[in-house]
């Protein structure tokens, strides 16, 4: 076992604190990543306070991970020490069935095992990223392209990929009137990979202070999401609307923007079912879908696409001991566009006592 | 003006009474035809009732039409005196729009008529098909083909095109796993169209006595949809699955029964918003949509396909002063498998009097 610092949060009001977490020792086909960065995404926030119903405690956070590899196991094929690698949502799954033969490996519903808070394919609870290293199935780990800088992959790996699948598996590009709710982390990746698709995109928000920075990443159209006239203003106008947005909306009303044969995909997950009119439905034959993230070789896809259109997150690196501050943060919206943990600041002599 | 027989309500609670209504003169591109049966959709209920809240009295029911020309004007090209037609639920819209142009004349938005309790062009509220006659333009009228006989032609013209519609815009045909919910009105016609594309279909009723009929018309499987243990059985199983069903439904618990990128396709509206976990949605890809019935040429197109594969409605014919037992009757979900009222029993010398 490899003992490494990491930071967990041992019930849903409770701080991060630090804590040592054992990982395994490299199997074959194993990679041993040193993480630099990892991400701070909505979801984590979610888990660690337990709002899922579902969270084991303590929790290690993070699936938006990058570093560098630190060894491989003797089987291991596509990487080498020194390579800049990313991890994001998954770590397993069960390789055999359908889905995972088509590189639908977040669909895999006999293996899927989460980077963090589910069970391995050891029984054990996974332990995400908020830690200094990681062991995972090369199968697992994509490559981080040269220009992209560790901090700004490593909410890639989530909120990149989140965008990047339903917007290829929709077919958004040249022609498609896009709507993205919400210009945060996920929204913020979004907009600049529909520019690169070439849809035509509007952005609505709580707002207006992120406008430049949405029309600057590639938004035609900016618009306060409270403001009641776009529902008559796009009235609908769209192809497709992605909602990043965790909170409860007016889903026929935002139904109502779409167009004939329209779908509204749900990326952001409100924390309580959601009620929608029928006849929202019917009307224009529009569809109300949801998507997890894409599998592993559709990341690597995304990574590539992302370097050659100059996509990188917007972060704000924070270190070890400012992870609670941050998601009050997360929760208010209040971050530009994503926080980073600099993994660094774990290490030995900085350790917090609860 | 041309006065007719008909059957109307002033109320939602009010018995149906003999009415006299007035058809307009045939114009230059109108169809006169003489009304032979009606059918009774459960819209037709819920409208008649005022369960969607925008009823105008007295109102005139009725979407199912089928009849011969009586006389056509002058400008008419598609229709001569004595030919077998029907009407489903338009008899207008703008038809200068995207989607009147796409023959989606059920999408329009800005001139849309529906067949009765709808504001037609003339400013007048529409009066359908529980009645003598009724006066169309060509452009919303369609051909009977002679292998179907009226009474049950009728019924194809809503309850067929409602599922025909969606078969073929979901892709049905060989190796699509389709459940349909409920084997009513909808669902008698769905399972048939179903078989004759090819698709393999699973029936879910209330009661077992209706699987030899399912059976029959072309479900390989049929299954009570009050058993729990369904939802396990066929976790995952269907590519597509059409809820003919008015009544809410645990729809998390259907949502299961999608495969990947499965769509649950809402075609009978429940009187309340319907509530879904967004995760439903999230695991799998799936969607929910909903669909309007297809268009006039669609509607052609159907009655052809239904001709070609000896598909019809089975019906139970009523005289005009049964409508009220028969919406009892209807509500019970008591009918094997369509109400269709014989307009011939409107005739002088037989009204009601309220």
């Amino acid at each position: 076992m490899i003992t490494v610092n990491a930071r967990a949060t041992t019930g849903p009001s409770e701080p991060f604190r630090a804590v040592q977490i054992e990982r395994r020792e490299p199997g074959p086909s194993d990679v041993l990543i040193d993480i630099a960065y990892a991400g701070i995404c909505h979801t984590d926030v979610s888990r660690a306070r337990g709002e899922f119903g579902t969270t084991t405690y303590p929790i290690v956070p993070g699936h938006e991970i990058a570093g560098t590899v630190a060894a491989v196991g003797p089987g291991v094929t596509r990487f080498t020490v020194g390579d800049r690698v990313g991890v994001g949502c998954l770590v397993d799954s069960c390789r055999r069935c359908e889905f995972c033969r088509a590189g639908l490996e977040p669909y895999c519903n006999r293996g899927h095992v989460r980077t963090y808070n589910s069970t391995g394919h050891d029984g054990r609870n996974t332990l995400g990223g908020y830690s200094e290293k990681i062991v995972v199935d090369e199968a697992y780990v994509v490559a981080i392209p040269d220009t992209i800088p560790l901090p700004n992959a490593a909410p890639l790996l989530c909120a990149g990929i989140t965008l990047y699948s339903p917007l290829r598996h929709w077919n958004a590009g040249p022609g498609t009137r896009l709507a993205i709710l919400g210009f945060g982390g996920l929204g913020h990746v979004g907009v600049a990979i529909a520019a690169a698709l070439g849809a035509h995109t509007t952005v609505f928000e709580l707002t207006m202070d992120k406008q430049a920075d949405a029309l600057k990443r590639g938004a035609e159209a900016y618009r306060l999401s409270t403001d009641p006239a776009i529902f008559t203003d796009f009235a609908g106008a769209f192809d497709l609307i992605l909602s990043t947005v965790p909170a409860a909306l007016d889903y026929d009303a935002v139904l109502g923007m779409l167009n004939l044969n329209g779908t509204l995909v749900m990326l952001g997950v409100p924390k309580q079912p959601i009620t929608v009119d029928v006849f929202s439905l019917l009307h224009n034959r529009r569809s109300l879908a949801g998507t997890l993230v894409g599998g592993i070789a559709e990341t690597q896809q995304m990574l590539e696409f992302c370097a050659d259109h100059g996509i990188v997150a917007d972060v704000e690196i924070i270190g070890a001991d400012e992870i609670d501050q941050a998601y009050d943060r997360v929760d208010r919206g209040d971050v530009r566009y994503r926080f980073v943990i600099d993994v660094q600041t774990m290490a030995d002599g900085h350790p917090q006592e609860g």
